[in-house]
Formats: C-alpha cells, sequence, structure tokens
C-alpha cells in the first residue's frame, strides 16, 4: 500500500469569475476527487468580493440570490449515499489584507427579519472594514460613530462547508442543515477534520465564506468576511453514516445541529454527541447523557441563518476507551504535517 | 471612611429543616444585612439534600414544590426598585465527599415535556452518585449500564442567585426569569461578582443549587449536585439599573437572558451587552453590535428549565476605555483576598 | 336536594378603586362563596379605565405594574388542591358605550418585544377609541390615518380568568399559564363553562380583562377594551383533575395551552383534549390523536403575552357515547336560564 | 377578445407510474400551458397509494424520499418571476372510496422528532383506513383499539400547492414555504382561488396531497389521505408580486406563512395581511394592525411539516372600499361555474 501523506494528489482550484457554485446540490462538479486528494482552493468573500469601502451597501453592490459563492462543488469519486466525508482542514489563511462585515436589511439576530416579521423599517446599513494583519494574525476595528480602535486575534475559518443534500433537494449555499453548509461555527478551524454525511454519488463537497473571526452566535449576520487560501484533505470513509456534520479537532468531540427554534438545533447537536458516543464507544445512551449533561460545552455558532446552529462539544480526554472512524483524525494530522 | 476590608461584618447562616425558601418573593427575610456585609451560608442540594443512593428516585423521595432550597432571603438595607445588588462570590466548596444527579420524568432538553408535551411515556428515572474528593477538587463518575468511569474536574458553582421579581410576582425557584433565579449557569463561580436589578425594598437577595461541576446547558436538567458552604460579598449601587442579570469576572463581562424560545434568550443577552458598552464605555450600539458579533462568547447556560439561559460573555482586554461600575469588582476582589 | 337554580345565592360585587387585584395568587379574598353561588361583578378595563381619548397614551397613563385589574379573588368554600372550580358565564355586558385599543410600545405580535430583543426603537403609539352600540351589538372603529369606518359585531369575552397558580407563585394578572389567567381567547364568552384545576385553598379565583371583541391572535396585543358587567355561576367539582384550563361550549369541548414557543401551547392543548378524551369518554390515546388530528378546530387565542396560549376544540357531535363531568355543563345552562 | 369561460383550453393530466414530481423546482415540467388553462388532474396520494390497509406501514411500505407525489409540474407560458399565479380551485373530489391516514415515526406534533430530538423511542406505528361515502359527502372512522365509530363531513382539500422556490433552491414536496408547497392548510379547498409568487421561468406549478378533511394543525402528521379528481384554473397576474401564498374565497382574504417557531409563521401571516390591505385597499399600516388584531380568524394549518403553517383570515365583508387583483377572483368563479 502506497502512504498518501508521502505523494498526496495535490488539486488547485482558482475559480474564474463564473466558476462559483451558489447553492449545495444541483451545480455541476468542478472537478472529480479520488479519496486522499488535497485541494488547494482559493474561496471569494460571503460578498463576491463586492464590499470594500464602507459605501458598498450590500443592499446596492449584491444581487440575490447571488451570494456566499462556493468553491467547488467536488465529485469524490467512489463516495456513496450512507457513507462520510472527512475533510481534514490543513490550513485556512486570508488572501486579503483588509475584511469586510455589514448590517444587512432584514438580517440578523437582534433585528426584525422576514421570518420574525414585524412592522419596524430596518435597521440602518453600515459596513466595517476591518485591517487584516496576517504576519502578527491580527484583525483591527475602527468604529463608525464612536472613538474606539480594537484589536482581535485572527482566528480564520469557513462558515459554509457542505455536501450535496439529501431528499433530491437543492438549498441556497446560506442555508445551514443537515448537510453541513452555513453552520456558521468557529470551530470549522485549521486542524480540524469535518464530517459529512454523503447523500449522494459523489457527495458534491464545496467550501466558502471565510471568516478571519467570528464570535459564537454571528450576532449581526456577517462575520469578518475575507477571501481565504484553503488547503483540505478529502478522505471517504464507507459505510459509516454521519446524521448531521461532526467535527473533529486534536482536543475535542464536536456534533452539530441546525434547526429552529434553536432549542432544537440544541436539542439535535447533543443528541449526535450522545450517540455518537454509544456507538463508538460502547456506551450507554443514558451513561452518555449523564456525562454529557456534566461535561459538554455548548457554544452558540450562528442565531442569525435560516436555521440556527448549535455546537456540542466534548474533551477528547474524558472519553471512554475507544476511538471513533478509526484514528483517522490523527492520520489526517499526520498526513497535514507531511505537507508543509 | 473605614475600610469594609479591615474589618467586614460577617454574618453565618446555617439554615435548619424549615428555614429555607422555595420562591423568589413572597418569603419573609431571614435576616438584615447592610450593605458590606459577608455573608457565609450553607446551602443544601436542589433535592434538599434527598437524594442519597441510587435507589433514592426524586419522583418517590421528592415532594413538589418542596425543591430547590434556597438560603434566604436576606434584606438588604437601603436596596430599592432602581438600584443594583452586586453580590460577590469569595468561594464556592461542597459540604460533601459525593453528590447526586439524577433524571427526572418528563423534565431536561432530551425527552418530552410538560410544555414540550407528547405522548411518549417518560424515560426511565436513573440516579448517579458522583464522588467528589475535595482535596484534589475532582468529581469521579460511574456508569450504570456502561463500563465507564471517568474523573472530571470540579468547578463549582451556583445555578440558583437571585433577588424578588418585579409586576407584584413571587417565582418557583425552579424558574429563571429578569429576576435571576435558576440560570443554571457555570459563569457563576468563585471570583465573580454578579449583578442583580433590585425590584423590591430590600432586594430579598437568596441562593441555592449548588453544582460541583456542570456543563452547558445542563442537557438532562440535573447537575452534579450538592450542598456548598459559600461566602459572598453583597454590595449595592444606588440609582444604577440593571434590567437582566449580569456577571462580570476578572477576564469577562458576562450578560444574561433567560426566555423561552431559546433565540430569545440570545436576544436578551447580547442586547443587553451591547446596552452595558454603551452605557458605560460610550460607544454606539451600531458599533458594539458589530464589535459583539466579532468577538463575543455565547456558551449555553440552560436548555432545561421553565426559561432556558443564555450568556454573553466579552473579554474585558477587549472593551473601549472606561469602567463599569466604578471598579467596584476589583475593589470587591480585593475585599474578599482580606478575607482568607 | 334543594335545586339551586331555583333559589341561587347571589353576590354582587362593585369594586371600588383600591379593591382590584393585580396578581394571581398573593391577593387576600375580596368574598369567600360557597360552590353553587352566582357572582354578578362589575370588571374594569385592561387600562383601569385610564384610556379614554386618542391622547391618553399607555406608557403616559398606565403605571406598570398596575394594569388589568382583577376582580376577585373570591375564596371558594372547599375547593382544594386537586379539585376543579366550574366557572359558568351566564353573561358579559359591556358597561360604556366605548372601548380603547392601543398600541404599547415593546408589546404585540409585529414588534421587537423585551424578550425578542432587538435594536429598533419602539413602533408609534397609538390610540384608537371604539363606539359601542349595545342595543345593535356592534363595535365601530374609526381609522386614524385612512379613510376607513368599519362597523363589527360585538362578541364580548374576558382576557383574564384565572385561579392562584401551583408551585407557592404569585402570577402577574398580565400572563396566561396552567392557572389560566391572561389567555386572551375569545372562546370564554357567555354561554361557555371554563374549568380550572384547583392549586390552593379555596381555589382563589378572579377575572377581568373584558373585550368588546377580538381577533385570534390579539396581534398588536390589545383589544376593544371595555368594563364589563357579568355573571358567573362558580361550581366546584371534587376530586376531578384539571392539568390545564379546558372550556365547553353547547358545541365542543376546548383544551387550552400556553407556553413558549407556541408550538408548545399547541403541543399541550392538542395533548390535553386527547387526554380529556381518553379519561372521559373511554377511547385509546392513539385513536384519539388520530380522530383530533382529523377533527379539531385549532384557532389561536394570543401571540402576544408573556405566554401564547392556542385553544383545541372538537364537536360535541363527534365524542364517542359518555359525557365529561357528569353533565355539569348543561345543568349550569339549565340554572342561567332561570336566572333571567 | 374571447371570452375564456366560453371556449377555455382545458388540459387533462393523468400521470403514470413514474410522472410524478417528488419537488417543487428541478423537475422538468410535464407540460406547458397558456395562462387561462384548464387542468383536469389526477393526484395521487401522499404515499403514492402504497398504503391500503392496516398492515401497509409507511416505514415499510414507502421508501424516502419518494413521498408525496405531485402532479406537474406546469409550465406557464410567460410567467416571470416578480409575477403571480392565480390557481382557482373547481373541484377537489377524491379518486377512491377509501383514505389512508397513519402515525409515521419521529413525525407528528406529540412525538419526538428529528428535529425536536429526544430520546424516546418512537410511538408505535399505526394505520387508520376511513371508508368515503362520495355520494352523501361523508368519511367514517372505526377506531383500533376503542370502540368508536365516527362519520365527518367530508371537505376535500389540497396539502400541497407550489411553485418552484427562489434563490435557485429545489425543495422536496414535504416541506411548506414562501413558494408554496406543502403547507397543509384545511382553507385550500373548491372555490377558493391561491395566489403564489412567481420565482422562476415559467412558474413551474404543482400540486398533490389530496385529504378527504384535516383538522387544523395536523396534529399526528397525517390527513385522510386520498387520490384526488381536481379541476383548477391557472391564471396569470403580470407584474404583481405575492411574497407569501395568499388565497382569496367568496368569503375571505387568507394570508399565510410558514416558518419555525410557529411564531414566526403567525408573524408572517399577519404582516403578509396587513401589508395586502395596505397595498390594494389604502389603507395604512398601523390602521391595518389595528383592525386585523380586532377582526382577523386564525386557524392553524400544519404544526408537524419542515415548516409550520398559520393562516390569517380576514372577512371580505369588512375590507376598505376597493379590490383586490382587479376582481379576478370573482371572475374566476364566474369562469369555473360555466364549466359545470
Amino acid at each position: 500500500m502506497t502512504d498518501p501523506a508521502a505523494d498526496p494528489h495535490i488539486l488547485t482550484i482558482r475559480p474564474g469569475e463564473g466558476d462559483y457554485a451558489w447553492t449545495f446540490g444541483g451545480a455541476p462538479p468542478v472537478a472529480r476527487i479520488a479519496p486522499g486528494t488535497v485541494l488547494d482552493v482559493f474561496t471569494e468573500d460571503c460578498f463576491g468580493g463586492r464590499v470594500r469601502t464602507t459605501e458598498d451597501l450590500v443592499s446596492q453592490v449584491c444581487e440575490f440570490p447571488f451570494v456566499n459563492p462556493q468553491t467547488g462543488p467536488f465529485y469524490v469519486e467512489g463516495a456513496e449515499p450512507g457513507d462520510t466525508l472527512a475533510v481534514h482542514f490543513v490550513s485556512i489563511e486570508p488572501r486579503r489584507d483588509w475584511a469586510a462585515s455589514t448590517t444587512v436589511p432584514l438580517f440578523g439576530a437582534l433585528t426584525a427579519t422576514h421570518a420574525t416579521a414585524a412592522l419596524h423599517p430596518p435597521l440602518p446599513e453600515a459596513v466595517w472594514i476591518w485591517q487584516l494583519d496576517r504576519a502578527r494574525r491580527l484583525c483591527h476595528f475602527s468604529a463608525r460613530d464612536s472613538e474606539w480602535e480594537l484589536t482581535l486575534p485572527m482566528d480564520p475559518m469557513h462558515g459554509t462547508v457542505g455536501v450535496a443534500p439529501a431528499n433530491l433537494e437543492v438549498r441556497s449555499a446560506l442555508v445551514p442543515d443537515a448537510h453541513g453548509g452555513n453552520m456558521d461555527t468557529p470551530e470549522m478551524r485549521a486542524g480540524v477534520t469535518c464530517y459529512l454525511g454523503v447523500n449522494v454519488d459523489g457527495a458534491l463537497f464545496s467550501l466558502g465564506d471565510g471568516h478571519a473571526r467570528q464570535g459564537e452566535g454571528e450576532t449581526c449576520g456577517v462575520a469578518v468576511e475575507t477571501a481565504m487560501h484553503t488547503v483540505v484533505i478529502v478522505e471517504l470513509l464507507k459505510h459509516v453514516a454521519t446524521p448531521w456534520p461532526r467535527l473533529e479537532s486534536d482536543t475535542h468531540l464536536v456534533s452539530t445541529g441546525s434547526a429552529r427554534p434553536l432549542e432544537d438545533a440544541f436539542r439535535i447537536s447533543q443528541l449526535d454527541l450522545i450517540q455518537w458516543l454509544a456507538r463508538d464507544y460502547g456506551v450507554s445512551e443514558l451513561d452518555a447523557y449523564q456525562v454529557v449533561t456534566q461535561a459538554v460545552e455548548s457554544p452558540l455558532a450562528n442565531v442569525c441563518d435560516s436555521n440556527y446552529t448549535c455546537v456540542a462539544k466534548l474533551r477528547k480526554e474524558w472519553l471512554p476507551p475507544g476511538r471513533t472512524h478509526g484514528g483517522l483524525h490523527d492520520e489526517l494530522r499526520a498526513r497535514a504535517a507531511a505537507l508543509r
């Protein structure tokens, strides 16, 4: 057997203007890849790069539904419904020295929206341009109406990672659901492996929506949005089902749930974590319920998108004996290290 | 002026069987205290100490509404509606070398409940007795149906801290709302100052529901429940309003919201944090909305009680110039240090 | 046995300024009554009669928490926890030839509220004075900003009917929950019997919040509010439990649920109706689930109060053989007829 | 101009086994039709006709996602985004003398589901076969576990009516949203006109999911499901936008909203009704808010599907002067009458 880390197949993708996908499902694959392929991709920001100054209001420069462009989809050879795609994030690096955030009319957690409908006029539309110091990994904020300069650590992540959905559906890239998509969790950072259940032949994986950083809940609906240079290794777990997107870091197992109301997203993520423990670590659901109750970390991901997303995290040092997915995450970490 | 830390008034309370309160509001004060008083109290566990073995099912040994006993209430002299009570947690130490957790019929996040009504019979009722190693600050778990022994760090906290509610109401000690109460946030640990808006003369502060530790969301509805020996300093901020309970640690400002559905608890906590920044740090709400979006930590507190609780945390190093409450938290830290 | 309808005990109550209750629970009884008593009462409108012209803004003329005055409470002799109070509405008649409706800042279904918190400023505050033609039983509306005169049928009802809550609680008269309270259902009209589970000795029944009419959901939060002259017969069902308020009309059984989110109010009301059928008509829960699914009417009551209220109605002609509460509703109808 | 009612174009569609659509959007049109076309169609029941006896459990005889077959889609010539399709239901008649209803594992309002995730095992799976007396327009129920025979009026309707969604999406026929789809409202009966906003060229209209009758909320998730013979007239309103599906009967304007939580579905439907009044009847939103509050009927449609659906109904006799859509509904009623 050849060692894939020794001689990985690397596919470099730099999409042109018309090469992005705006949906999960329904878009033709940009490439067919074998499991084990390393993807070296560029992702555009959620605005398609159109918000560049504080004068560029989303309602004027963006044209729905052409927001949140996705790089992909990639057809993974051999992937079939009932399998799991493992996407390991080797690196996520901003491609610009600036990023944009905005309010968007009738979008966000602290405003009337199209769903939480009200008689209020929309909140003021505003843009903030953040400066990114990539060498020092910092994000600089300048207030609009206030005397306030602030520097936050860079913590790059992808808001949107997913596969084609089940049930013959095609979903907007703005939607998070069981297929992944726009989950907007800060946990989706370099060093993490994301597990996605395969719903259609080839899985049709894509990603986008890079954030230089984001708070938990993405309160106003828009993070520190920027283009990314991202490297992932794509692997395939045959005959392993993953009902909702899961993540694994060096330190944590992470389950997700995306639904409304937010308590349903919580319920999904917590039950998924319990069932993950029961399946791969041989404990009873009731015992797992007890340990999760006392040990889980439950940071919010987004409370602004068309579904809200919760994550449920458990420290791996607290797991029962056993390992998930045959130790694939550790193996992918090793392969990633060999790429540097 | 005398330095209260040099010679603090310490009131020691060790309630007898019939001395607990079961509500916020509606119970006569157990003591009148001056602002600055140090309370050295015992709190019983949420079961009234009745769950001691795995045979002690809540439905058999507890008698509703006599659950979640509160130590207090304390009438704080000079406290009036529109003021804020500042409760600084000097120490929270388990009083037993064991703690209990359970499932409770029709209670918890992953079960039908009286509100999320369904045709299912209740889940099995179970008890886990945790061993507490107080010297090494560890909690030992033994599974019921599985081969699983686990040791978690102790992280003692109070699930229930509050004052009498507004609007002439009396609320069960099981309820969290704007008056505090059963918020069940792990942030309520030693070293933290909790700010509570005063709704009635004397504020009528009480606390209980000690947890040796708890995960975020308190999934099954019951933490690692134990009796506590707790020391707090109670201070009064005259003419300072606090709409929802706030916490301050050495590192974070923390806002809370308690409501259903869970997204409303999120909205309340995030808006409260924004308005706290606007009031005490002089920034615009829109700029604060932007920074909170990128910088907030949003761990869940409880998703099982009669209201769900979210917290919104912002690192103090990221605050604009200014300080909240005249630096009271730092002063209380100093007073607490002098008590040791 | 004497026929109570032949010689009923009638108690007339005309409260003075300071005689109202603002809560369920926590207020001293205004009278002790025997089961079978006819109460002939005046109820003030939800504004305490203070909104009389389009210039009388709620935020200026009302003083919280002194809104939604209740007539009562009445201590019903012999009523104990586990019993059911049956309140038959003989008549509900407006006492004025006008009524008021308003918007209230941060209250209503189509606005940001204290719970559905947002950064919007409140909607404009407005008052509409409706003219009541009591002889012809009509309500006349004149628009504020539009050319629009409209006449609607009068359909008088009580928004707020309840008893003292369980769990040692005292709840604001603005809150609906398992004790009844501010359910705001148009089903609470003359000719209906309301069943309320008793939580404390004497039940402590009160009522208020008369509406000359109201749409389903009470969208803006305020109905056509007016003072009422109301006659009810109060009966007691010993050893009959009623978990959530139920109503019975000549044509329907009606269950209610009050909770957030609104789907929980729906779940409670539908499950309650199923369990009512199972208990009193001897059918299985699964068969009742099927029939309710195909036959229920589910009009909303309120989607604006601190809990939302759904009702679940089933035509009595579609019931299985059997009768509920020993036919008490029919008997109360007969007694009511004898009063005229 | 020719009178379309005098010589309407009638298109008869009797789909074969493989001719159904399972989604809105994403399916090729079965026919191109001109506005004014009369469609005379057969629709299969939601089970694809596979549940015929009480032994036919959905989990065994149905294969997801091949449930809820739709007849169509129809490409309406000249329909473009920003237009409105008007679908007038001339007749909806059951095609069988029986219908089926069932429980479905993890589906329905009174059970744990995939979204309202819990640790409960699914409720028992059961089937009820209803007998349809089409001559007398009655539905006969026989209980499974109980002594209970019941006859209910037939009230045929379509649970699922819609067009291709916006935002490049393809949605399962089980989903209700702004494009219509599986709204499951009993209001969708013969004599009604349904207005659907067009999102893609040709609109791509389809329909299915006939119910011999259904309660409000479709509590267990499954109505009295049967195949239908349905006649509709399809018209096109150019340059008229319809944000959410609307219905018009001889007596009512009806707005719908489909979302989670249920209060958002309520908010959408009520705001839509207010904005419909403001647009077509020239009244202010605030005056319409007041009248809707006092006059609206708000029966639930479904509280079981992937979005919940509310409707908001206003009696046409209570409308301000004016008419909607140039009186199209009345014209369609006349055309329908001429077809008989």
